[in-house]
């Protein structure tokens, strides 16, 4: 089963039209990653940035936008990883509202050394991890 | 019982010293005045701003930061309100994280017509219920 | 000859790792988007969104990343719109400081009624002057 | 004559009703702290960071707005140091748009070590920069 977690439409995040600016999703796409990793993944951001001197740069992204999200809407975004590379891993973004298509998201994330600045292999428990929620492998 | 509520330092709260960027905990702020509003005193943003045509602007605010956040911390807001006038309302936040300070604000909110650009008086419902949570009259 | 504007990475747009945190390259977008539109195709935001009743939402965008930007840095943000439908417009950001190429964008807007929330035909004169642009007619 | 810059309020800068949503001012404040330091007083924020592990973070700040910014306006910040401590300084902040007011900000730094996590003694140079730019002394 995918991961999903929720996150509420602030009044931050309206523009003067009334709907969700939308740079304000890829911050939401950046917290629901936070929260996958921690949740599912079982490695907290301030861990993986702190203590293990790790972080997930992203490569390309692509949204594309169906239908627009309003103040106080409770959005669910749901992760699935795609493909998982050497060091990279293909996810992708769902975003709804009581069952209303908003948004979907791609994008690719590279696990890195942020004092080295360079590509690492992803480490065994997290490409475990990952693996069991790809979708060539939940079909 | 003053009302709380939480929020998680993100990973794009954080600026280039580890540490949350100030102007973050105003946006903070102004999200834990929404669910104060809901929570607390019956009314959500969205019905607010859009069926009810009305705002909370601030008219000021002051901020006094005692110790920084980092990422993952868990902040417990605590709205208290101050003191109420016939369309105004000074209120009280205060942070803090596994029971330490982080910083205070206080500021001063007005009940105002969105199409006017006008203070209106506080409707009753809101009155009595901000005033149910005056610090003088828990004092 | 493609239209050009400038965008300063201010302290707020860093991350924890001391690169700029990627959804704050859509907030640039966007304001490069206001110059271009104020600019070159003689129409201002404010006049677009209050007098005009108009507004360009994105339908779909994406972005590659090329290398990383940090603290101080002057981007280059080129605009180049690449096809003209009826009510769309597929438009290329490019992103550089001193010649080296940090990310490039490309998105799908449209040209909406603000009220109708409805696309609407391009007016002539916009019509006009993004075609001036138009790659494949400077090719 | 104290210092000045100036900063276009974006459409990510406006909230539903139209305005500028108030966190943003503590935003532009802090990239105009940055020109402040660039312009006049001769470190970037770059070289503050990074070579010379130095910040200037906010022990205390308030802000009284008396009108709303809308969409594309230009508002000129001017900065006035107020009062220069060993390590601390008061810094007076005033936004206006075509000569009418709209804010004023009030706010302490504090020169700081970023590795100590420890307040400093201003730097010489920097010292007498602020120091000519004070209130009382062009009084």
């Amino acid at each position: 089963m995918p991961f999903e977690t929720t996150v509420q439409v602030r009044f931050g995040d309206i523009d003067g039209a009334g709907i969700v600016f939308y740079p304000r999703y890829f911050e939401m796409l950046n917290s629901a990653m936070e929260d996958w990793f921690a949740g599912a993944l079982g490695l907290d951001f301030h861990t993986m940035h702190m203590a293990e001197d790790r972080g997930i740069p992203v490569v390309d992204i692509s949204a594309s936008f169906s239908a627009p999200s309003v103040l106080g809407d409770i959005l669910t975004v749901t992760i699935v990883p795609l493909t998982l590379g050497t060091s990279s891993c293909r996810v992708e973004a769902r975003f709804s509202c009581n069952g209303q298509h908003r948004l979907t998201m791609q994008m690719t994330v590279v696990w890195m050394s942020l004092t080295e600045r360079k590509a690492k292999p992803w480490p065994p428990e997290l490409r475990e991890r990952i693996s069991a929620g790809l979708v060539e492998q939940t079909a």
